[in-house]
Order: C-alpha cells, then sequence, then structure tokens
C-alpha cells in the first residue's frame, strides 16, 4: 500500500524546502479553527455513521462531481445509480484528477483518514466501508481526532437552527456555531424569496409586509443565530455592487418586489441595498460580514431544472470591487466596528483591487483563496498577489469552506504547507527573518481566523 | 560556429531539471501533430525551394515583422525591399528579440534545420540560401524529416482546396488536411462580405438570398472540406458572443445585412448567431470546432489599409467567455457530439472562465496557449492557472498555430519542453508520480491532440 | 546592530542567484538616473536640514500611511500629533509591514543611510535625528552620495518653477529638472479647474477664453518647462480614452465646460481631446509623454474633504487601452516623432494590451510597474508578462516615483535586484546568453531610461 509523500506540495529548492518543513511542524501542532464551511449540523447532532464512500466522497462534492460530467459520464448516473457503480466510475475516472487539489484532498483522506491506498479501486470502497461502521468513524469522533477547535456552519435565514441547539445541549464539549447566510431572503431572483419573506414574518412575529419590519425581522433572526453562538455572516451575491438609497427608495424599490412588478434592475438594487443595511446591522451587533461575489449560478439552465443548485455549472466572472463597494464604504469603511471579509474568484482583482481597499479600509479584511483558488498554486498566488500591499495582518488566515466533513484536515494541511512554502521563499531572498516567519506561520494557522472571526 | 543549448528552457533547480530532461526525452521521440496551423498547402503541393531566407523567415512572420515596426523600422523597407537588406535591417536589430520565443524558435531554426550560428548575421543570408537550393530543404522533404504525422491548414469557405487535391492524388504519403475557417462568409464587418457570400452561392448551387439557403451553401462546403480530410472547423470572431434567435429573427437579420441597412450590432449579432449555427452542424457532422476570440483586428486603420491584415497591428482586449457562450451552450454544452475548443488572449479568463466551464461542459475543451501566449512563461502560465480546475485531459495538447513552416519543429520542442517542466515540478513537490508524468508528458505531445481534433 | 541581508530579493537556487549576484555588482556601479519621481524642488533648493525622522519618513509617504490606517490608526494621529508619538505608533506596527516593499525601502534607508538597525524602534527617532542636523544629511550632500545624475520633479502647469530657477543659477552642479504635469488645467472635475485655467491665462498672457487660446496657453508653458531643462510631461488620468474631434466640436466642448452648463461625460471627453492635443505638441517639441492612468482618487470623500489628496485612499481599476489609446495612436502611434510611455495599475493589461501595443507602435514604449506593483514581486511579473511580447528595449527601465527622497537609493536598489535575478534565470534556463544579460542588465539600469527620456 502507498503512503503520500511527507514534503508534498514544498518547494523544490533544498534550502527554501528545509526550511517550510520547519515551518510546516510548528504550524502542524495548531488546532483546526473553522469558522466558514458548510458542513450539515445534523451530522454533528445526529452523529450516524457515514453510509458509505460515494455518499461520503463523491456525490455532495461538486468538484469532483462537475470533473467526471466533464470527462462526458452523465450527472443522473452519479447523483441516482448504485453507490458501488458510481464508485467504479470514479475508479476509472481517476486519471482525470491529476494535479488537481481534489486529487490531493482525496489522498489525504484515504491515506490518513482511512488508511487505505491513496489511489482509489473499486476495492477502497469496501474498505472504507469497512471503516465507517466503527465507532471512531463516527462524525463526533472524527471531530475529536481532527482537533477542531470551532466549526461554523452555513444556514439560512429562516432555517430552525435545531441541530445546532441539540448539540448545544449536549454533553459533547464541542463548538459547532451557525453562520447567518440571509440570501435566502435577501435575493428576490430566487423563486422561493416570497415565501422565505413570509416564512422570516412568521419566525420573528415582525410584520414583513414593510421594510422597515422587514429590517426588524432580519435583526431578531441575527439576534437567534448570536444566541446560538454565531459570531459571523455571508452573503453570496452575482457583484460586489452595493447602495445606499433613502428610506423612502427602498421601501418603493421593496414594494415593487413583493408587488412582482419588478424586473432584474430592481433585483440587483436590493441585494446590494442590503449589503448596506446588514452592515449598519454588523455594526451594531458585531457580527463579522462575509462577501463572496462572482459566481454566475446554474450556468446550465436544464442542469439546474432538473438537478438543483451546487452541481458544478457555476462559472466565475469578473468582478468590481471599487465601484461597488464604494457606498457602503462610503458610510461604514473607515468604522472600526465594522468588518467586512471579502473574497474572489476573479483573481485579477487580487493586487488590482481587493489588496489596496484592505490596505487602507480598517473595516476590511482579505479572506483566503476561494473554490476554484483554493489549491496549491492558487494559495499562492494569493499570497504573492496581496502580501506586497495588504501584508499579512489584513488577511483571515485559512478557511476550509468545504461540504465534505472529512476533508477538512486535508485543506488546512494543504494550505499550512503553501503559506511554509510562500514564508520559506521569503526567508531564503532575505525578505523576512526565519523567527518573523515562524510567527507568521503560526499566526496565520490559527490566530488571525481566530481574531478575524471574532472567536475569542 | 555556436549551438544551442540542450537544456534550453528547463528549470533550474538541478534536481527538477534531471526530471524534467527524462520526460523530454520520452516526448521527443513522439511524431509531430499539427491539427491547427497557417502553412499554405501550396508550399507542399508544389514542393518549390523556398526563395530566401528573407522570404522564408523575416517578409511572412508577423512576430518578427511588428517587433521591427515597434523599433521604427517602416514596414515598407521590411515588405518591399530587397531581401538582403532586409536581412541585414533583422541583424542589425537581433538584440531587440532578446528573451522573446521569436529568439528560440529562430535559433532553433538557424542551429538545428539550417545547421548555421543562431545568431543571424549577414552572412547567414547566402549560408541559408545554399541550403534552400538542395533536395532535402525542399518542402516536401522537410515535412518528413520533422516527421510530421498531420498537418492542418487554414482555409476559407469559398476556398477552392485545389492545393489539397493535388496533394491527395500524389503519390506523396503525407497527411495535409484543410480547415474550415469561414469567417469570410461569417463576418458581414468585412467588405468583400457581399462577394464572399455571392461566391459561396455559386460553388454550391445553394440559393444565399435566404439564411436556410446560406445554411444549406455552409453545409455543402464543409461536406467539401471533409471530403478533403478536414476534421475541423475555425472561428476567429472579435468577441465570445452567441445567440440563439428563432428563425424568423434569423432572416431578418439576414436580410437587413444583405440589404445593407445594417449596423454593427447586425454583425456582432450575425457573428454570435453563426456560432450557435456551426455548432448545430458540428453536432450533425462531427467537425470540431475551434474558436478564436478577442483580438482586436488592424487597430491602425491605415496600416491596414496600405499593407493588408495581419501585419502585427492585432491587439487582445478583454474576452467574456461566461455570458458570451452561454446561449450555444445552454442548446449544446452538455451534448457529448459537440466538442469546441477554447483560446483566448485575456490570460485573466484561464483560471476565472476557461478551466471552470471546461470543467464542468463535457462539449468544451481548451486549446494551448494562443499567440502572444506562446512563449516559455506563457505556457507556463497556461498549465498553473488551468490545470487545477480542467486538469490535462480537458486540454488538447499543443497546436503550433504558426505560417512559417520551418518553424513547426522550433514551437512542439519548445512547447515540450515547458510541458516537462511543469511536470517535473509537480514530481518534485510530491503532486504526481514520475510513471505517471511520464505518461502525461506523452499524453500531450500527441494523443490528446489526436484524441481532441478527432484524427485517429 | 542588525545589518541588511547582502543577497536580498535575490532568487533561491544557488546557480541563479550566483549568477544574479554578478549582474547587480555590474549594475550596482550605474549611477541613479531618475526621470520621474515626486521630490519637491524646494527641498534642494532651499538645502535645509530633514526636521525629524517622523516628517521624513512617515507623514508624507502614503504607503506607510495606509496600512497603519488599515490597522486602524487614526489617520488625524499620524498626520497632526507630536512627532515622536507618531514614530511610536509605527514601531509598534512595524510587523504590519512584514514581506511589504515599504519594509524592504525602510531596511534599505535606516541601515545604508543612517547606519541605525533596519528596525526601527522609538530609540531610532532620536539616532536619526541626531544624523539629520548633521552637514552630510542635508539634502544636497545625498544628493551627491546617492550618484543621482538626473532627478526630475513633478510640477503642475501653473506652478512657478522657482525653485528650479533658484537651483539651476546655483553653482552646485546637479541636474533637477521639472517634468510638465498638466493636469490642474486638464482636468475639469477639479474643483479649482476654473482658476487654474484663468492663471494659466495670466501666465502667458493667452486668450483662454477659447479652446485656441488655451492650447497655445498650454504650448507656452511647454516651452517655459523646456526652458527649465523638461525633457517630459506626465498626465494622469481617471482612463486611458483619448478623442480626436475636430476643431468645432472641441470649442463646444470647451466653451460648455468654461459655462458651467457640463456634465460627467464633457469632463471626461475633454482629458481625452487634451491627451491627442498632448501627444500633437510632443510630435512639435519633443517632450516625451507619460501617461499614468487607471486609479479611482480619493475613493473615500470624508477622508478627501478632510485630509486632501494623496492619503491612500486611490484605488485601481480595470483599463481598456486598446480601445482607448486608439484615436491618438491612429493619428500619432506610427510616428517616430512621438514618444508615449505607459504605466498601468491593471496588471492583466500587462501581456494582454501594453506588450502587443508597444510590441508594434514605435511611439510607444512602457513604464516599469506602477505604485502597488513596485514591489519585488510585482517587478517579476512586470517583467514576465511584458518581455516576451515587447522586448526589453521598449521598457524604459526604472523609475523611482517616490515622495521619499531618501528612498531613492533603497528603490532603484530593489529593481536591479529583481532584473538580476530576472536576468539570471533566463541565463541558467538557456535562454539568454550571460554576456548578453550583463548587456541588458546595464541597459535597465541607466542607458534605457537615458534614452528613454531623451535625457542625453
Amino acid at each position: 500500500m502507498g503512503g503520500i509523500d511527507p514534503d508534498r506540495c514544498l518547494p523544490a529548492d533544498p534550502a527554501t524546502r528545509s526550511i517550510a518543513r520547519g515551518l510546516l511542524e510548528q504550524s502542524s501542532l495548531r488546532p483546526l479553527v473553522c469558522p466558514h464551511g458548510h458542513v450539515d449540523a445534523d451530522v454533528l447532532a445526529d452523529d450516524a455513521p457515514f453510509p458509505d464512500a460515494t455518499e461520503l466522497l463523491v456525490r455532495p462534492d461538486h468538484y469532483v462531481t462537475r470533473m467526471l460530467v466533464s470527462a462526458g459520464v452523465p450527472l443522473e448516473h452519479l447523483l441516482t445509480d448504485d453507490p458501488r457503480s458510481v464508485w467504479a466510475t470514479l475508479c476509472e475516472h481517476w486519471d482525470w484528477f491529476r494535479a488537481t487539489p481534489t486529487r490531493l484532498w482525496w489522498e489525504h483522506q484515504l491515506s490518513e483518514i482511512f488508511g487505505v491506498d491513496p489511489a482509489p479501486t473499486p476495492d477502497t470502497f469496501d474498505e472504507i466501508g469497512e471503516r465507517l461502521v466503527r465507532p471512531e468513524f463516527r462524525p463526533r469522533a472524527l471531530y475529536d481526532r481532527f482537533r477542531i477547535e470551532v466549526l461554523a456552519t452555513t444556514d439560512g435565514a429562516i432555517d430552525s437552527l435545531d441541530a445546532h441547539a441539540r448539540i448545544a445541549t449536549d454533553p459533547w464539549p464541542a463548538r459547532v456555531i451557525p453562520t447567518f447566510r440571509p440570501d435566502d431572503v435577501v435575493d428576490p431572483d430566487r423563486p422561493e424569496w416570497p415565501a422565505a419573506v413570509e416564512r422570516l414574518g412568521e419566525l420573528t412575529s415582525c410584520d414583513v409586509g414593510t421594510f422597515g419590519g422587514f429590517l426588524d425581522a432580519v435583526r431578531a433572526r441575527r439576534a437567534a443565530f448570536i444566541a446560538a453562538g454565531a459570531t459571523a455572516t455571508d452573503h453570496g451575491h452575482p457583484t460586489a455592487a452595493t447602495l445606499d438609497l433613502d428610506r423612502d427608495e427602498c421601501e418603493r424599490l421593496y414594494q415593487r418586489l413583493l408587488g412582482d412588478e419588478h424586473d432584474d434592475t430592481d433585483s440587483e438594487q436590493f441585494r446590494a441595498q442590503m449589503l448596506t443595511e446588514l452592515a449598519a446591522m454588523s455594526v451594531d451587533d458585531g457580527l463579522v460580514m462575509q462577501l463572496h461575489p462572482g459566481s454566475f449560478r446554474n450556468h446550465h439552465t436544464s442542469t439546474f431544472e432538473q438537478w438543483g443548485r451546487d452541481r458544478g455549472v457555476d462559472i466565475p466572472t469578473p468582478t468590481d470591487y471599487v465601484r461597488g463597494l464604494r457606498p457602503l464604504l462610503e458610510r461604514f469603511g473607515m468604522d472600526p466596528r465594522l468588518r467586512l471579509i471579502l473574497f474572489t474568484l476573479d483573481e485579477s482583482a487580487y493586487a488590482r483591487e481587493l489588496a489596496p481597499l484592505a490596505g487602507v479600509y480598517p473595516s476590511l479584511m482579505l479572506g483566503p483563496a476561494w473554490w476554484f483558488g483554493d489549491s496549491p498554486d492558487g494559495m499562492h498566488r494569493f499570497r504573492e498577489l496581496t502580501t506586497d500591499t495588504a501584508g499579512f495582518r489584513k488577511t483571515v488566515g485559512f478557511v476550509d469552506d468545504t461540504r465534505g466533513f472529512t476533508s477538512i484536515p486535508a485543506r488546512h494541511d494543504l494550505a499550512r504547507r503553501v503559506d511554509a512554502s510562500f514564508l520559506a521563499r521569503l526567508v531564503v531572498e532575505g525578505r523576512l527573518g526565519h523567527d518573523e516567519a515562524s510567527e507568521v506561520a503560526i499566526e496565520l494557522a490559527d490566530e488571525l481566523p481566530r481574531r478575524a472571526y471574532r472567536l475569542c
């Protein structure tokens, strides 16, 4: 049985690698701080065994399914056929994943978590299956084994937070906290928006028939999330546009949207205005804002209609942060009470827009390389393109952003390897002291996310 | 006499270089597959000796002439003066090409093909001239010496394909095939468009007075190209816009264009609609589509008016693939019968748009770094920015895209060096097994282009 | 006391570093040519001692103040509090500058110019203070010690050039020359524009009530600048738009602007038209044009209103050079009498637009990595992204662009290190001869700027 290279993703130059290895040894000792991700809280509330390797590793992972679809495999097969046959399909196409981050995450999971050969074969399905029924592979046992210190989930504004409540009242001493992601009530382009707004009103006993009442309802849900441990909000918008309309304009816009006589501009304006409203709320209640803009969601309509969201057909687009964020920043950008963490899928904005913005506005911080950027070379580019202007302290360290619970350690490990490599190069090039690099490696591993997300 | 470095363009780190050298040794054994280029088929049909070094290497190569023009040399001198004096001009300005890919391609040609010093001097003109008259420097002899397995030319929709017919009926057993590039009849902004459409009607005996008849005529020419060996089409458009209008709208648009009462929007719409029509034809007849968008052609009007197209005054612009291609992809993106190979001059689209699109749509593949991107560092960036999300199998290997027949081996050699270097880094960084890297090096060299262009 | 690494910013690979070190030894011997910067000519005319470390190194440097503001330090503290307490603030936040170019420039200044420890402490304030009162730390003594051969300042169209006159009539044999930066009279969006235009009329005795008279006045000021030694102009525009309107349209546009019945489009059109007018003047009088487009100035209005321009709240935006510059280039692009040096804050334009434009138009040259791009990795990217298509000779070498007089040597030193590293990699990779790399290193250090700016 093969293993994985202990020096994987460290730099080729021997002197640089040696320094990187030392930095990695130090950062590897730190626990995992996971302030942004998409693990379902029910997994930890129920603590039921994972059903099988396909349900755990293939079907929910759109990095995997999208690559297989691109290779000509029908999505229907992957989502509906027998788990064992889907696993066999994955194995047949394993070569397609060469040099992708998915491959690195899988190798880590297979080798380090399940103790099987890092290259999947049809037999691996059963080898993993044997392990999944054991108590030490149940979600809570893995949570403890992974040394997770805090895990934030992502939850809609009208989610019940029931799973979080169950975990909170349980003697198991983990910190699993929700994140307030109100896209369900903020994005009028979603077909379910009217129903979600109505449900918001019911949940909060607010009159959502007026914009003022709607804002009160949002505030009430934020308070409920804070009571459940939340320290942050998250916002997935098509663009980074913000607006600062006066109250009357807001009310008219909201009424148009409720009344179904609106167009795309109204929807975009509402989302833009809501970002500024949400920033105002953050100034009051202290929740850290996260903005994930720039994904063209559900690019292929018939795939969306048949299989729903998050099937790998979301494609990045150019994003204008400078003009987009300005109305919000004019009001709150220099206010130290606001914290707004920016992400991007448009790498051309790293050096041009994001580092210059975060390098002057005290309210802004930079989230790590996101989604398609979350690869060894992608994370390197993030550091190379932002550090000059924004330094390390305006970044928030790593967030794993994963749906795959067992991929969490692999993702943190990879990020720590990239950061160690980047820092080692700075040391060898005489741009940073070795002792300083050690400090930064540890800051990036857990101090920065803890501080950035107000977790301590 | 100097030679060229056998380790040129391999990485500096000794361990990485050693692995790269081994990978290159393997890929170097493979023949040259040339599925996209701009060699004139007459060159091989006639098999006449090349006239002289200037006609072969300077005048037709806009990489060379544009750099000399940028240095202050009048284009008129380069295109019309005595070949020997033009060669002397090139030699005087040789330093201007330092660290450009043109220099690498020239060094390879001078040293490896003509056996002269890699740095040109006035004497080199005669040294090359002496060789060009020998039988072993005639085009067909070089074709065989270069180990070209298949060479695709680029041909307008109304081209006669006479040269291809002459080669086909000749006992010489080479595979020289046309590529269907219908920009002449698809782009109404060209002054010669009405005449080209009329000629298309004559050639095919179709009534090009209606849009339906025009489409029939295009289909007929595709069939003629297929009969002449073509496996692919190519499309050079200012943008990546596509449309999916209904039949009546198409007819009205076509009539406006024929009737000369049209504007720029009509032209853009027609090109956009035609890409979708051509995709539909590809689904039927199996021709592989290539799209080369984003060049602002003939940026300097008076240069164009005096000297015509392809004089080096074409400048890249930002290109929107996500919104642009959507109408076409909504219809055919998930259809495995379509194959659409995308190129770009806008590197910011590699990671942001192209790899995510190719990483989910089975119909899409990524062409290699194009034109200004076809340099050692440019090809490295292509791999670094696309492999994470699209892997290797969604790329088509190398296409030389050259007008310069004798530059073909140099271009393939350089691409293989870059791929070997990229793969060697992955091996040293523990991201890919050494045996896997060998497989990929060979795939990239000839298996992928063969499969992508349906050549086998 | 610590020093700074003599090998700082040289590449990790030992063989490459050794070559880079040799190239740097050669380029380090060259004097400093400073054709573009923001040192105040009064500093050298008066030759008064610098007041203290905070006034010299903190308050005027928006790289420093913006980072401190981003860390939560109020700008008011930095600009108005006691110098010693501001210095203490800087020291407390020194870690925020890790791996930024500011840190490299400071280390060089503290260690090499002031002979103190490269990491600032509260004591450093006094250590620098002790030195600043000595004659050898007066501006002119430092100018000579720095081996500055020529220093260009930046001056508005209505500036008096009095300081330059004082230097010119002084026996001190330095070459301190103005640069004509007419943004004050070219940008109607500035509140002070009408007054500036009126003052321009007074200074030149031209009738600025008509566009023709306004142009005459501009020409007269250019002549005055040339008489004071200027060889160049500079233009800071929000975009790279140019226009080529006919004379009547120009007059009407100018009258609308004078009459206060204009909109944003008028202002943009005026700036665009003026770039073409200024190019026409350059063709006549030989002044080299520089264009610095793409900064969204004063992004945070209340900071601007309270503290004025250049406080670090200028953010880059995407810039379209291809369509923007076309009207100007249609007229003068191929004219060898024009020289237009282009800068960018949008790195995505390096390979896509700027290198292809400079690689064909004889009038165009590329300025070095600007502002946020002026870092080790940023300067590397500039070379990697432009050299393939534009070579070295279409670049102008380094310009320090600094407000900080004592940072001039640090900035040139860093640029020479990056160029030596880039060239050394080309040598090791067999892409450039060692002897050629030596020639290029020296060209980049002083020959190219001298020629590009017509200083010799």
